[in-house]
């Protein structure tokens, strides 16, 4: 069969444009609703999608002025997407910093039990001093550090995941006895970060291990990711850019002893579709105008980590901005983000109108053809293995992109009409993890 | 209206009784089975139950090799429930000395959104140091210790639910304003146990708080539950012991300057039901039958704080115990089983049978009748509000309860034929909480 394309629905309210809220269609507390969430999953799940996946960070982010800025948990919520969905793969983002390993490697387990196999947790360290905040600390900690305890909290996670061999419950009733009781074992791991005894309290989940995803792409980001992840959602502003991190990625897989195949990189992209070219550019130009540059002048400020009276809505970005390595979080967004306005000779007000939609993802505007066409170029031209749509309005953006690009892309042989496994890894094409206790012990 | 019942189902894989997993009919894999929680979910709805319950602890509690060990995140389970339901109350178990409030919190929030207000949170502070060592501690922490810990923790969830005003939120489409801003405030909390500076990252929810609920019946839990407890389980052997434990709370309870009303006691029960008396006698001593006594003891050795080689099966309970003030955890319940076996007489072998079905609760056996008259007879005389409805075997125990038990409370106008309220306050009765910022602000 032809290599075929891999599709994640990036779940965001009423879309990801900061805008979206305000569109007449658009249910301003759809952040809060479960048949919000309901509805864009299950057209998704209809068009096939590998999987949904929800952002996260344990403190208020957004301005609540300025846009819907209350998140449910993502794992209670994905749950909850799991009792009324039966394929499609469910990925949480949560935080290695701000979570014990004990607690967090037993809620995937549990998803990955309740929905049978569907479970994938994109792993983040965290960025912000107001995070921190939130959990006993003056500030953040180092990016480093940051990296280095999220590496540790992968091995003990891991450790947890395995600690019953998949054979391990025999449930035999006569005898009386569930578990073999030596292929139940504590982990006693003592480590820098963390000192975790004993089994999880959960057995092996039907993944093994959650899917691993990451999006991270400093240095220190990408080493984690060529380590870790099996997906990795990413940023990429141009065809040239998605190239470098691709080839990148799969070199530093391979590096690390890895298959790169089982290194599955997804570029996020806005689609913005039209029944002609006209039409989509139209409706680009629309969303750009419902922003309001007061406030997006604020939070582009927190990321390239300069004072906001620095920032001049008719001017370009200053000359002087503090470089990659003097913040200590969203490395990679402030590079991109100041590449891009530098390239294109940007003032803060067509910056913000361009980061409204996208914040640093591609745009793809076009017909339903340009569309399929762009997504084509990009798979086969070393760019991307499938791709995680971002659609500015919902849930009208995925209709679309189900209803009109999806067929196309299906025609072409491209991406699947049915789902072919049962689990999130067998939809990504990638293994179930052998257990690590068994490895040690057989 | 006359007073009315309460009941809660305490959900528990195959039943209560820790053989239960070995009977013909039992899935020994229901611990991991959405199905199967649903199932028993629908039967308690059906019945118009107030609500269903998980107990939990971060640490693999039971010995995998004798029983289904594994435990489903309790947060996560009653997350998939709330979308598969509509009017039941959803109440979990999570540890306060094991989680960090603003992740619990938080969780807690995002039930209480996803259920339309149905979440209840059955607030433990975790005994044994098997928890403590999956969380980077030697030992645990000092009972007293545990419960300002819990105390503390409190404190900062109430701030967090009530960061946000019940009218924080405008979604004002024209202007672009979501919410007020100085309707969002930072908690700015500064104590001995937690520095937490942010507002919540949720609104706040239907009930404003979960329910919340406790079970510990020392003196400082009994002192905690007067401060903060809105429902309580209790395992009570008596009726004698019940109506001590019902008083003595809610005189506490009215000594902190609460409305007794407001605390709402459901001691656990095990309804065994026979369609003749001496069928139910039959049920009652299969179960004690199934029982494994070599692996009974050396829970029981646990919970009381001896050396397992201590206790011989035929013979009593030896004299020389560790008193309840020499040990961390369990106290209340080491004090329940030690009283029991010395008022009947019991041999370590009685005992146990004894506690494989209800573990210290009561064991109402008998026909639908009778056990419906005791029932009566405890909630007219000063022992309950309503009841914990432990089912040595699931589901048929809770099905045979509603199907027989359940109707004739309703025809004595005891019980609720159909759900007046919406929320899980509502059905207990208990009053939405005032927001705390909008009293200081206000």
């Amino acid at each position: 069969m032809t290599r075929q394309l891999h599709f994640n629905l990036f779940l965001h309210d009423t879309g990801h444009h900061e805008a979206s809220w305000r569109l007449p269609e658009s249910d301003p507390n759809a952040n809060l609703s479960l048949a919000a969430h309901q509805h864009l999953t299950r057209v998704a799940e209809d068009a096939k999608f590998d999987s949904v996946f929800l952002a996260d960070s344990p403190v208020l982010w957004s301005d609540p002025g300025r846009r819907p800025a209350g998140k449910l948990e993502p794992t209670l919520l994905l749950a909850a997407l799991a009792a009324t969905t039966t394929r499609i793969g469910l990925i949480a983002t949560a935080s290695t910093s701000y979570n014990e390993p004990y607690n967090l490697a037993r809620r995937f387990a549990s998803l990955d039990h309740l929905s049978g196999g569907r479970a994938g947790w994109n792993i983040v360290t965290t960025a912000g001093e107001a995070a921190a905040r939130n959990f006993g600390l003056t500030d953040q900690p180092l990016h480093k550090t940051r990296y280095e305890r999220a590496d540790e909290f992968l091995q003990v996670s891991t450790k947890l995941w395995d600690s019953w061999t998949d054979d391990a419950i025999v449930a035999d009733k006569e005898s009386g006895i569930h578990a073999v009781r030596d292929r139940v074992r504590d982990i006693g791991h003592h480590g820098t970060h963390f000192q975790v005894q004993g089994a999880l309290n959960v057995p092996r989940s039907p993944q093994g291990w959650p899917l691993l995803v990451q999006a991270g792409s400093s240095d220190n980001g990408r080493e984690f990711a060529a380590r870790w992840a099996e997906a990795i959602f990413v940023a990429n502003p141009t065809l040239a850019e998605s190239q470098e991190f691709y080839a990148d990625i799969k070199r530093r897989a391979v590096a690390a002893g890895r298959d790169p195949d089982h290194v599955v990189v997804l570029p996020g992209i806005v689609p913005v579709i039209g029944d002609s070219p006209a039409e989509a550019l139209e409706l680009e130009a629309d969303l750009e105008r419902l922003i309001s540059p007061e406030y997006a002048v604020g939070t582009l400020a927190t990321v390239l980590g300069v004072d906001v009276g620095r920032l001049r809505l008719d001017e370009p970005l200053p000359a002087d901005l503090p470089a990659e390595d003097e913040i200590e979080g969203h490395k990679s967004r402030r590079t991109l983000i100041v590449e891009w306005a530098r390239r294109d000779n940007l003032t803060v007000r067509q910056l913000i109108g361009k980061l409204g939609g996208g914040r640093g993802h591609r745009t793809f505007t076009g017909t339903p053809v340009q569309v399929a066409d762009t997504i084509q170029h990009y798979f086969e031209n070393g760019a991307a293995d499938g791709f995680n749509i971002m659609p500015a309005v919902l849930p009208s953006g995925i209709e679309a992109f189900a209803a009109k690009v999806v067929p196309i892309l299906q025609e072409r042989g491209l991406f699947r009409t049915e789902y072919t496994g049962r689990t999130l890894r067998e939809h990504y094409g990638l293994p179930r993890p052998a257990n690590t206790l068994e490895l040690i012990n057989g």
